[in-house]
């Protein structure tokens, strides 16, 4: 989408007239073709809300937030099929017992930092409890999924400053539309291959279906970053964060978060083989999943609203298998750019203990993308 | 089902007058209501094969062969869902890595010995590239799902005795209707808890569905058996088959394979729940699972014949997870019923290098119930 | 072990003179040995607390808490290699990710109701925090394995009544020796089977190696309840709880989590093989692990201390495959035996709303035992 | 290495002169440090077979093999820790059952076409049973690894050509040096990307440790295409391989084997760990995986040669995971060069029903890379 189209789409649908740049703004040659707003919202009835918490300075210094992808739209508890995978589990995601069990996705994914995950996650169930239709059930239990990476370099992370409110804050604030990116919500003080990382997102058509992409990134090595083929890491090796307090500084210690979000309609095993294929989203853009790094991966499909039936037999809708490289395909594609999107969406930060984290520079990712003929 | 009952159906249903006994008929006191042939073929469609092969003696002795399972009748390769669960991985099911990536089952199940499995698979896309129909796809390959126990103890297993003319047989002669236990099929050479084991089935009604059990019963030791709560293993503790050429005589070397067939409408992910239950009725038997023991456990449902759709979007029925649980049930108490009939419908069987495994007993095994207030 | 040896027992380890009532103490007749204190702390090192939470009636009943154990020793984060299995995901684990990727299990195991899991796994981190020690490297982060139950029967689990302090308090007074059951702890307001459960535990002797389990069970369906082989659930048919207000009275609503650790020097994939022997101990007991059950297992082994090492190549001790079997066994008894101590040591309870849950009558049980011939 | 210090290695390791070219000898610009030969014979004990069946026309005509990788050199049975991971699992490897139970890899891993798989097993076991020590117990059974991908495009695969002598021969010719790419053992009739491929090979030193990858590449599409980051299959979009016989022609109807070897000391979860890496090197050369891909892969490691012990306590080495960095980055690397590897060394070749599938032509390969400034 070329920065006039997108200019007066953001007119048409109402967004900021000053949308933040994204990485296609900057030429950056995407293969395949994104939906109206480039984010995991273009799957209808997708909501993400952000609650960023930035203030105080030093040790004091909070940068830290909460990530609400809403299946269904706020307050839909209606469950969604879904699967998981991890590529590398040195993190947490809440609920994926139950998700790989029942093959259902009942309510929200909510991402913040490592160290919130439980009250993020207890929260969401007293929000769920306070919310509750009169007379609704007293026997039912609620197993959320809270996914975390750990934002201790900008973030006061062991001040665990995410509150309650927060969490219903981001939860009732979640909209359509475009989606905020870089540093904000869960991803507020997020690092990226070196660069400032956080929330990224993308969409692809992939016939008639439409896959979205969101992305809390804060993983890789600053020398690993690839950008549409381009050494762009090796290009800009310069201001690589680093703490001589950390022992981890400089290496992979960070985690990915990737949601792929479907309308097309895929049984539980199906949404299995999305999240399998975020890895290679990732592997295209140069992480090689390190050690330290808790690459975890949710799908699910907005299709079959009855697929969590309680009583009977339900009909349900599946795509054919031999109908899935499309939406491989698309997912590849949507991973690769959402994460692109984290970091050319992102501001320099400078946060806990005065550690600083140097945004992508997009003067200089162009220049790269030139060197290499890939310029679109 | 009375014997009495048993004898007028098997003239109805046209089964031989002097039926096999099985364990219901020594008055063991299983749970649950069966299916009228308490065998696996009571979910409709399902036929079953066998080919026996019993010759030689000593060195040369043959006590072999392979049972197939067609989950729609012969040669219908359409699809069906279908997972599977390793509770002991010591042992092979080919087929395994498709099903669960695709989550179907294209054709049948087929059983064998541990060094037969491959001319048995082979020989499996040999029959079905010869019948397949005028102008089918070229372009086609196939990933059969064969499995195997040990029968070196009874069998030359060494000398490679099955064949293909074997395997066809066993396609081509399967069959609806009663099936034959014990000493039959890939069940031919097969110990079961020290005592001689092979083929099993059982079935059981859960609400307006059946679930159908095929078991080729090599596992165990004998003081671990346990037979509705009674310790027939201790009760029986003589003979126990030994050969002081064997390292693992009297150990739990052997393997069972379980198949667990339904008419619910069962999703991929939901067989896979029957799949893991099936432990929990071979743990009623006794057994710990033992090390060499390849227990390797395969489900799936004959509901939805368009599961396998090659194009578009298909339409297909899911039993709410909620309604499971009686699903559940009897898949547990099929497979324990299964195990039981195994050994109950073998004989003694004297084979390789003159080693000789003893049939359960049926009067002791009766003794055994009455000891402790559980025959029926 | 007689009750006599159990008193001299007692008194030489310090233990209170009028100990509780266990399963073996009514002669239920178990296989295997178990250790001294038939307990998991027959592990050494093995430390379990207990914070229990009993207030108020109807709807302000709090009947939960919070039971920890440590595996090696309170305040020790050095790893151990486990694993876990999910025989049936509907519950929650936190830190299975990072367990099943790593290998490790680092600090306790902590069992909660279901909704205080977030409010439990954050406290930990605080506490661990807080003890962490002076110059400790600020970049680590903590992915604790917080596991519950659902108590909402006897329980206001939806008022959320386990608070930080007493995380703390179960984590600080943790000891070796002989552990509360029934009625304590994560298992306070817990049923099993339709009588009052809780937390159980049990060990046995394998070899040169113990195994040692503990359960916070809330499973099962009365008539499904077997011990020691004899149908005690359909002995004993009255007093099921039920609530018309409750959707899931009297189904399998509740959950299991069963902790299994050993000093056997296993490496990780071979906790996992324990933990899936989990379900083979719990199956005795009658369970076929029903739809809304979170039956999930962990298990660890506290050999090699040093698995955890952060470089370099670390020399770690592993327990040839082929000698597994005596640790299966173990863990199979150990399970069955723990579920029963969770019902034995129970009391009768009243709770939440006003519902009453019976403890299994000990006097009941023994004429059951005794009409099967199985009282010892 | 240069071309000239390759041409002075052969000639003091008696490898060929004039040798094949490989993908860095024209200029391709991977990252890392191979070993000496650049092959997965680079991790000493290594060995390798191919036997290379090429004979008829038409529908006679014969391009298929057996390839095999000996972990421990011929003949050696001595375990090794292994894992294994399916990214899409359309696909046959035997053996991973037991591999992921016991964590060992015992004997080779063979690769053949899909409908040889059988016989390959079988004829090993029978090679085996043959070759086996005076006095072996014969109570063994084997549980071989046999992959596969699918040939039919170029091969009479239905014709079953591949006989028990030709899986001898592999087993028996194998030998460290350097390894034949491209047209060879299994992968001589396979398509790569629209372009001929088959089998290939590459290496990287990671700090003291060597890691080898082989792979036997079968799958993508051409536009897919991307070495080093250039879109290579874009530049060169003619002379894609088509049938009108064949529905899937044009696309990702293959798979790829992919086999990573090490002389890190890991342990089997840590080799699962490398297992799943392979998928990141397979997303660097363009690949999303298609729905009829058997994407399978197998990692061992060739420390620890008293990993298979079968009594008692073993001591084993391991490497801590938070050394485990450079080890993925090699197997993420090496996977991407032999990818490329199994391109630049195959060779046009004309098949089945005289079907042609064009070698990458290596003058083209150079232009697309200087095109886009990657030439080295």
């Amino acid at each position: 989408m070329s920065a006039r189209f997108r200019l007066i789409l953001s007119i048409l649908l109402g967004l900021p007239l000053c949308a933040a740049t994204r990485a296609r703004d900057l030429g950056v040659p995407f293969d395949g073709t994104p939906g109206p707003l480039d984010a995991i919202t273009d799957v209808a009835g997708i909501e993400v809300g952000h609650t960023t918490l930035i203030s105080g300075e030093g040790k004091q210094a909070v940068r830290t937030g909460v990530t609400v992808v809403w299946p269904r739209g706020k307050q839909s508890t209606i469950p969604s099929f879904g699967g998981w995978f991890s590529l590398n589990g040195n993190g947490e995601m809440t609920g994926t017992t139950w998700l790989e069990e029942g093959g259902l996705l009942a309510g929200p994914v909510l991402i913040t930092n490592t160290h919130s995950v439980g009250l993020v996650r207890d929260s969401y169930i007293k929000w769920q409890v306070a919310h509750a239709p009169k007379g609704a059930e007293p026997d039912e239990w609620s197993l959320p999924v809270v996914a975390e990476t750990w934002d201790g370099f900008l973030n006061d992370v062991n001040g665990f400053h995410v509150q309650e409110a927060d969490v219903v804050k981001a939860l009732e604030s979640a909209r359509s539309g475009a989606v905020a990116e870089g540093n904000v919500g869960g991803g507020t003080g997020m690092v990226c291959y070196g660069f400032k990382g956080g929330i990224g997102t993308a969409s692809r058509r992939a016939g008639d279906y439409t896959v979205g992409v969101l992305v809390q990134c804060n993983c890789g090595r600053r020398p690993q970053l690839m950008i549409a083929g381009v050494p762009v890491g090796r290009e800009i090796p310069d201001s690589v964060p680093y703490s001589r307090d950390y022992r981890h500084s400089g290496e992979d210690y960070g985690s990915i978060i990737i949601v792929v979000a479907t309308d097309a309609p895929l049984l539980p095993h199906q949404t299995k083989r999305l999240a399998r294929r975020a890895s290679m989203g990732l592997a295209r853009t140069g992480s090689v999943s390190g050690n330290g790094s808790g690459d975890i991966f949710i799908a699910f499909s907005t299709a079959n609203p009855q697929a969590g039936g309680s009583s009977g037999v339900v009909q349900v809708s599946m795509l054919a298998n031999d109908e899935m490289n499309p939406i491989f395909e698309a997912t590849v594609e949507a991973v690769e750019e959402a994460i692109v999107n984290a970091m050319v969406g992102a501001e320099t930060m400078t946060g806990y203990n005065g550690h600083t984290v140097m945004a992508l520079p997009h003067d200089r990712l162009r220049q790269a993308l030139t060197k290499y003929n890939k310029a679109r």
